[in-house]
């Protein structure tokens, strides 16, 4: 499924392109005047392969959840549970996510791909939860095994485990886009993930471990320095080879990264736009393109998270995230607060007048 | 009207503000982790004097449209008859700003508080376009005079037509708050209303022409040069005083500006939250801010303009804008994409969880 899934995936669409480029200056405002969003139009209806490319709606998010076994090695004062207790959250439509997802009209649905903890929910009474009229949360459970090994002792993934919890991304994205989703968001949830995310990046960019590693959750000055050393302990044990991204996934990464990877390999084979949120989604963005480059065409960066490593991975990727607001809540809150912009920048192609139609004088 | 106004307005209440900070400890994320939207959420419980403040629905966004004498020095390329050309695209739903107030829920009022040439619309018809549900655009006419004259050879207005367009601002201010806007946000339009906006934001921040003056719509080198020369001319000739902010709106300002620090102060003075779009808002926000500091406490940022005057009077307002996507285009575009960030930061003091009601383990 992952090569089926690779080969799918092709460059931007050039004349699509030049006709949302052309269409961008005949609309009634000055040229260029919609910044960032003009571009990402562009690039919008290359992805589509037509001008103007389909609204972006409705918008589903996808959180997929785990845990880390680099946990024990001190890097979070927030225990394992939280991972768990958070999906209960999540389900019951308590977390920011959700009220995030309400205001959006987007359908949430959690993945378990690799929590260590049991689940304090009843999966059946997942899809009760009120929701504003939107899809309720929705659980999957899809775990690959009860969360990560620790990365500092051994490889946290065997191969057939990373390429599993990819495949499951990949499949997720299909049944989103089947049921009808016009633009997938990436979410997570695993305590711990930022350590994982930081050894991803430096491993898939060659940046220094300090250079990527962040205050997570807001970790303390000493829990910081443990943390980059776990990240350079890591990476200094699996040396993993940028080039073979499934064993970079296997070294140091985690089953939400693989997941999120196949996530956006399953969206730009789609041709479905892909809205990152934060660290965690841009560190498996940067396995996803490593992959196949042209799965960036499909990728969209939803906002600057506080997180070093983030900046780091998307600079790599060439992508300009829409917003920065300092924030590193992680869980999709992010990419949902963008998902306006891009809907307002696919909108302007569909409804504004030309200079002609609306009999607007030209400079 | 314009005094009582000023005396309604207040400071931001501290006691809500304690217990918006305290509530945001509370909720299920790491504390400080959605960045500037805490902040956002603390200021808007400080104004409404409640915790959790009131969501800040519906909105409703006011476009005030003037042209300037000005305009005969070639400021700008394009041509004056494009203001009033662009009232009739609004009220036809055809611009950006229609586009983004559809997706936002917004309703959109054009007030005519100083177009020169005449409108090619019919002020009957105006309330008929079709705008997916939303009240349709309506037109208020409130014509002060035909646009301003030109500053750089006399004031641009008398304090009485100054002091009439601000109070035409507190008046639809008003208006709209009594019908039940939640929210007001911020629009314009003016060919060449970036010139006064430059000379308003240099005479009460005391910066130089040339660092607050930008390209507008994107004006070619001579062009540009020539409008920092017009700020100049006008600024030496009238040497505005920025402690009389109604001389000073007099002297270098528009009809629109004038209006907009009307609806900035109307807004304040019923304690609603106005969401700032531009460098002509941030401009007017100074001359509101001068009449009364406590008018800041009502100001969110939408976004930075890449307009320099924004930026400057932002920083003088000790306002941080929310978006920064390079636009460039006024009507209330950027305060429309900015807006779905403040509600949100609003609806999460309303919806989501505490660390007890959810059962999550705090760190």
């Amino acid at each position: 499924m992952l090569e089926t899934t690779i080969a799918a995936i092709g460059p931007l669409d050039e004349s699509a392109m030049a006709a949302a480029r052309d269409l961008q200056g005949r609309l009634t405002k000055p040229p260029g005047s919609l910044g960032a969003l003009e571009e990402l139009s562009v690039r919008l209806a290359g992805l589509a392969g037509s001008c103007p490319p389909p609204l972006p709606e409705p918008a589903a998010v996808a959180i997929f959840a785990g845990d880390h076994g680099v946990h024990a090695q001190g890097v979070t004062p927030w225990p394992q549970e939280v991972t768990a207790q958070m999906i209960a959250n999540f389900l019951a439509g308590g977390a920011v996510v959700n009220a995030f997802a309400r205001q959006a009209g987007a359908a949430v649905t959690v993945v378990d791909v690799g929590v260590a903890t049991p689940l304090p929910v009843d999966p059946d009474a997942a899809t009760g939860a009120d929701d504003g009229g939107v899809t309720g949360p929705r659980l999957v459970c899809a775990n690959v095994r009860l969360g990560t090994r620790d990365m500092t002792v051994t490889a946290a993934l065997t191969r057939d485990e990373a390429r599993t919890a990819v495949e499951i991304g990949i499949r997720i994205a299909g049944e989103l886009v089947d049921a009808g989703a016009g633009i997938l968001l990436t979410g997570d949830m695993g305590i711990g993930n930022t350590t994982p995310s930081a050894a991803l990046v430096a491993a898939l960019t060659g940046a220094e471990p300090a250079e990527v590693t962040g205050r997570g959750t807001g970790v303390d000055d000493e829990t910081y320095r443990r943390k980059v050393g776990v990240v350079r302990t890591a990476l200094d044990r699996h040396r993993p080879d940028p080039a073979d991204p499934l064993g970079v996934l296997a070294a140091v990464g985690g089953l939400e990264h693989a997941a999120l990877a196949g996530l956006i390999l399953g969206a730009a084979a789609r041709r479905v736009p892909v809205l990152l949120d934060g660290v965690i989604a841009a560190s498996a963005a940067l396995v996803a393109a490593a992959l196949t480059p042209d799965a960036v065409g499909a990728m969209v960066a939803g906002h600057r998270s506080a997180e070093p490593g983030a900046t780091v991975a998307l600079r790599h990727l060439g992508l300009d995230p829409l917003l920065d607001l300092g924030l590193r809540l992680g869980e999709g809150t992010g990419a949902l607060l963008a998902l306006p912009v891009v809907t307002g920048a696919v909108r302007v192609l569909h409804e504004v007048a030309t200079f002609d139609s609306a009999g607007v004088s030209e400079k």
